[in-house]
C-alpha cells in the first residue's frame, strides 16, 4: 500500500509549520480554556479575515463545529435544510439530531448544490405546530461533491432563508479551497453574501486539529460559552489550536495548502484526460475528484492506493488532493491507471 | 505575572518528548479516524497497562471521557452517584446531565473521597419507577482534594456497587499521580480493585490532549463507536493523539513526570511548613495543595502568580504542582509567600 | 360554520359507551399509575387480541406512542425509515429527533405507503461510524393517504428490516379502520406478520384518549417503565384510560365504529362519483379521502365545513369520516358540493 | 383491602361535576388541539384568576408540566436549585435532567421548604463557564412535607432570585390546598408574590387528568407551542381536558373540594391527637399528615388501607385526605388505629 494516497485530505497530516507553531507555543504556563495570548491573538487574525464583531470559539471537529452552530442557531422544534450528500446529512452519524434535537431535511443537490428551487417546497408550515420550523439553510463550501458555489448563489440562498425569518449556516471544512477556487478572501463570500454563521475548518488544509465556529450575527453568542462547555468542546490547553491557527493565517500559509491542493486536482484532471475509460463526473473547482472507472480496476487500484467508493452501483470513485500531494504523486498514480487501461 | 505558576497543572504545556512523537508522526498518510498504525500501537500500550480484553477509546476531554463512560455505563434513567466536589458535578456545566440524561447525584465528600456511609442511604427505590435508578458510583482518583484513594477503599466502593447491580467509574484526569502516590502500576488499583470503566487522563500529565475511556466490561463498548462519532468525539487524524500515548508509555514517561510533580508538591508542604500563617487543609498525597492563608495575602500574591480560590469564604486556595515544575519554582513562590508573612 | 364535518376523525368526541366507562371507574379509591383492576383487565383485553407475551404501556397520544416505540427499539444512532407522508416525518415537529437522537429518513410514499424498492438503497453504512445505523422501518396502517397495506406487504417489509437486524413498527393511529377494511383480526396483520412494536391508537376510533404501545418482542420493554415516567407519559389516575378501552373491547365497539366510519366513507365516495369536478386521487380503504376540487369552491366550501388542505398547489383536499358521521352528514355535505358544482 | 384510603389524593377518582362537565363538552365536532371553545372558555377562567396577561398551556401531567416550565424559563446550561423533596428531585425519574438537559441541585429542606440560607451558597460562579449557571429556584406549594409558604417566604425567593437574574417556579400540584389553607385567591400567593411561572395542578383536587402551565412573564411563552408538541404533550381532543378546569372553576368546585380535603386532614389529627403513640412530625397546614407511628402498626393497618411509608428508617407515613374523604372514613381509620393502640 502507498500510503500517500488521494482518499482524503484529512489522511494527510499537518504541516510542518503547524508543528513548529505549536512548539513555540509550548513555553512556560498559560491559562487553560482560551484565556492566554495565543488564543487572543489567533481570535484577531480571525477578525482580521472577517471583521471586528465577528464571534470566534474554536471547537474540535468538524461535525461538532456544524453541530454547535445549528444549536446556537436554532431551537430544538427547528428544521435544517440541506443536500442529500450533505456532511450533516450522512456523515455525522446523527449528531445535528441527538444534540439538538433539530430535524435535518435533505433534498436532492444539483452539482452538489443547494438550490432554491427543492428549498422553496419546504418553507412552509411556518406557525403550525406540528411541523418542524424551518430555521436553517446549510450548505456546503467547497460542496461534498468537489464544486464551489459562486457568490451569487450564495446571495440568493442567502436571501431565502432571510426572507423566511431562517439563517443561512455554511458548512466550510474545505473553505481555503474555496477561497482559492473564487480568488476571494474569506469575507467576500461569506459574510458579505449574507452567510450568517460559519463553520471554519482548518484540519482538511494542513491542521493537526483546528475549527472554529463563526458568528456574523453577535446575538448567536449568547451562552455559547457554557453550550461549548456543557456539550464536551472546550480545550484545556487551547493555545495548542491557536498556535496552529496563527501558522495558518501567517504569510497566507493556508492559501498556499490550499493553492497547492487544487492545482494538483486540476493536475491529475489533466492526466486523466486522454484515459478514455474515465469519466469524471463532476466539475473539478478544488480539490474533489469524482469519476466513474471500470469495475475491475478498483480493487487492484484499491491495493495500491487507499481511496473511498463514492457510488457503488456506478462504480464512482472520489480522488482528494491534498496540501502535500506532489507532482511525482500524481504521476505515479495516474501511471497505475495508465497500466490498467493497458492491460483493458 | 510569573508565567510559571501553580494555577493547575493544565496551565502547563507539553513534554518535550510529547511534541516530537508528533512530529514523528507526521510521515506520509495515514487512514482518518484512528484505522493507522499509531493507533494500533496505543491501544496495546494500554492493553499491556490493562489487560488484552480492555476497551479503549480516544476522547478530547476528560469531561467526554466522563459524560462518554456515564452513557456507556447507563441509561438516561439512571442516576449516578459521586462527591459533591466531583468534577462530574461541579466542572463540567452540566454535561452529565446534557448529554446523558442521567441525574447526578451528590454527596458530601470526606476527604475529597466518596464514603459508603454516605452513599447507603441513596441506594433504595430500585424498581420504583418515579426515582432515578442508582446505576453508578463515579469516584476521582486523584480526588479533587488532592487525596488518593487506597486500594481497599476502592474494593469496597466496588463491592457495594456491583451489589446493588451497579458500577464503579472512576475519574483518572490524575491517574499518573495517583499510581505514584500508591507506589503501584494502573491496573491494581483499578480493574483489580473492581472499577468497570475509567477516565484515564494524559492531558494534565504532560501531553497536549490526550484522554481514553477504558471498558473493563467488554460489552459495555457495544455501540460505543457510533455514540463516539454521534457525540462530537471522533479524531480524523487520530494518529496525533495516539503518538502522544506512545511517547507517554515509553520509557516510563508518564511515570517520571507524575513521580516529579508529586514530588514538586511535598517540596512547596515542606517549605510552607514553617509559615505559621498557612494552614494546609488536605493530606497532600498527589500533586495539589490546599491550603487556607491570610486573606490579604490572596490579590498581591494572585497578581504575581494565578491560582484558583478554593472556599472564598475560608480564603482556602487551591496549588497544582505539575511536571514543568522545578525547584527554583518552588523557591521563587515559597519566597514570595515568606515575604507576605515578613510584611506581616 | 356545520361543526360536524370532515376535517378529521380527531374532531369527533367520545363514543357515549367510553364516557359512560369511565364514570363506572369512578368508583372508590384506586392505586394510581397503573396499579389498579381496571388496568389490568383493559391489559388482559389486549393480550387475548395480540398474545399472552405482549407487552401493553398506555400513553398519552400518538405522538408519543410513536416516538416512546422509537426509543425502546433503537438507539440514538440507530436511523428510522419512512415514507415522506409519515406522521413521524411531518406531523410530530420533530419530536423522534429530540427525544429519541435518531435520524429519521423520509423516503418517496407510493400510494401512501413505504415500498422496498425505495427503502433498499438506504439499506448500507451498516457498521460505518460515520453513517447513522439502519435501526426500524416504521410504517402507518392505515397510511396517511388512506390506504391500506395488505398483509403480504408488510410481510415483505418485516422481512426486509430483520435480514438486516432491524425492526419493523407501525403507526396504527387508525388501526382499526385497517381491521375493519381488510376483514382481519387485529393480531393477523401486525404480530402474525412480523410487526415488532405497535403504536395502537384509540382516540381517533372514539375514546377521549387512548393510545397503547405495544411490543411483541418481550426484550423491548427492558428499563420501559423508567423511560415512561422520564418522558413524561405516566398517567396517574391510569384507571380512566383503561375504562375507555375496556369499552373498546367490549362487545367489539371498536370495530362498530370502525366498520361504521369506513362505510360512511364509502358513502361520501359513492355520492362524489357523479360530480365530474371531484377527483378522487387515492384509493379509498378506509375512512380517508383525498380528492381534487376546483380552486374558487374550497373557500365557501371551509366556511361551511372546516378541512385541511394536502395540497394547496394541487388543490387537494383531505376528508375523514368518523364513528359519528352520519348518512344526513353525507347528504348535506354532498348537497354543498353540488350546489357550487351547480353553480359552476 | 378497604379500597378509599390516605395513600395520596390521587388515587381519589374525579368529583362528579367534572365527569358531567365532560360529557356534557361531548357534543358534535371540535377542531383539534386546543382550537375549540370550551377551551378558549377553560384559558379566559384562568386569566380571570391570574391576569389577561397570563400564558396558559395544558399539559398531562404534573411531572410534564414542571419539567416544560424548567424548559421554558432556562437554558440547557442553567440550573434548577429545589429542595431534597422536591417532586422535581425525587419523584420524576430524572424527567428534568433527561427532557431539559438542566442541571437539578437539591438543598435540605426546613420543614418541606426552601429556605436562603440553603440557597444562597451557591448562587455563585455566575458568568464560569464551568459551572451550571443558577437559572431556577423552584418551590412546592403545598410542599411535599404537608407545609404552606406564607406570602413573605415567597416575595424573599424571588427576591432572591430576581436579584441574581434567576426566575421563580411554583409546583402547584396542590396549589388548591394551598389557596385554601392561606385563605387567599390564586393570584395573591403566586404571580403578586414574585412567581414567574406556575404548574397549576388539577387532578390532585378532583380531575381525571388536568395540569397548567402558567407564565407571568409573556416572553416565556415564545415558542412554547412547539415545544409542547414536541415533547408529546399536546391533546387532540382537548376540549375534554378544558371542560373539566370549567367545571373546576365553577362556583369555585376547586375551592370546595379543597376546603373539603383541608379540613379532613385536621379532622384526623385532631382524632389521633390523643393517640400518644403517634407523633405528628410536620405542621399540618394542607391535606398531608406526616406521622410515626409504632413499626408493627405498619403492617396490619397497610393490610387494611394502602398508603407510603414516608421514611423507614424512622417509622415515617404519610397520610392524604382527598375531596371525596368522608367523615366516616376517619372514623374507620382512625377506630383501626385506635385498635393497634389497644393491643399494645
Amino acid at each position: 500500500m502507498i500510503t500517500k494516497g488521494f482518499a482524503s485530505d484529512n489522511n494527510a497530516g499537518a504541516h510542518p509549520q503547524v508543528l513548529a507553531a505549536m512548539i513555540e507555543a509550548n513555553q512556560g504556563h498559560a491559562i487553560g480554556y482560551g484565556d492566554d495570548k495565543y488564543t487572543k491573538q489567533a481570535i484577531e487574525l480571525f477578525k482580521k479575515e472577517f471583521g471586528e464583531d465577528t464571534e470566534i470559539n474554536f471547537l474540535f471537529t468538524g461535525t461538532a463545529t456544524n453541530v454547535m452552530g445549528i444549536m446556537a442557531a436554532s431551537r430544538s422544534f427547528n428544521s435544517v435544510i440541506c443536500t442529500d450528500t450533505a456532511h450533516i446529512n450522512v456523515d455525522e452519524c446523527g449528531a445535528p439530531e441527538k444534540i439538538t434535537g433539530s430535524k435535518v431535511i435533505a433534498v436532492e443537490n444539483v452539482n452538489g448544490k443547494l438550490v432554491p428551487e427543492k428549498v422553496i417546497p419546504l418553507l412552509h408550515g411556518f406557525g403550525f405546530e406540528h411541523h418542524s420550523q424551518p430555521g436553517i439553510l446549510s450548505i456546503s463550501q467547497v460542496t461534498e461533491m468537489g464544486t464551489v458555489y459562486q457568490p451569487d448563489e450564495i446571495k440568493t440562498l442567502a436571501k431565502l432563508a432571510h426572507d423566511h425569518g431562517m439563517l443561512l449556516h455554511m458548512d466550510g471544512a474545505r473553505i481555503a479551497n474555496a477561497a482559492v477556487s473564487l480568488n476571494m478572501n474569506f469575507r467576500e463570500f461569506t459574510r458579505d453574501c449574507g452567510v450568517d454563521l460559519l463553520s471554519f475548518g482548518g484540519t482538511k488544509n494542513g491542521l493537526i486539529m483546528g475549527e472554529a465556529l463563526l458568528f456574523f450575527k453577535p446575538e448567536l453568542v449568547q451562552g455559547f460559552k457554557y453550550l461549548r462547555k456543557q456539550h464536551m468542546q472546550l480545550f484545556s490547553k487551547m493555545r495548542f489550536v491557536s498556535a496552529q491557527f496563527i501558522a495558518y493565517f501567517k504569510d497566507n500559509l493556508w492559501k498556499k495548502s490550499a493553492e497547492h491542493s487544487n492545482k494538483m486536482a486540476q493536475l491529475l484532471v489533466e492526466k486523466l484526460k486522454d484515459i478514455q475509460e474515465v469519466k469524471i463526473t463532476q466539475q473539478v473547482e478544488a480539490n474533489g475528484i469524482f469519476a466513474i472507472i471500470p469495475e475491475k480496476w478498483i480493487k487492484p487500484l484499491q491495493e495500491k492506493y487507499f481511496f473511498y467508493m463514492w457510488n457503488e452501483e456506478l462504480n464512482e470513485v472520489r480522488w482528494m488532493t491534498s496540501f502535500d500531494t506532489t507532482e511525482e504523486d500524481i504521476e505515479n498514480f495516474t501511471a497505475e491507471i495508465k497500466k490498467l487501461a493497458a492491460n483493458g
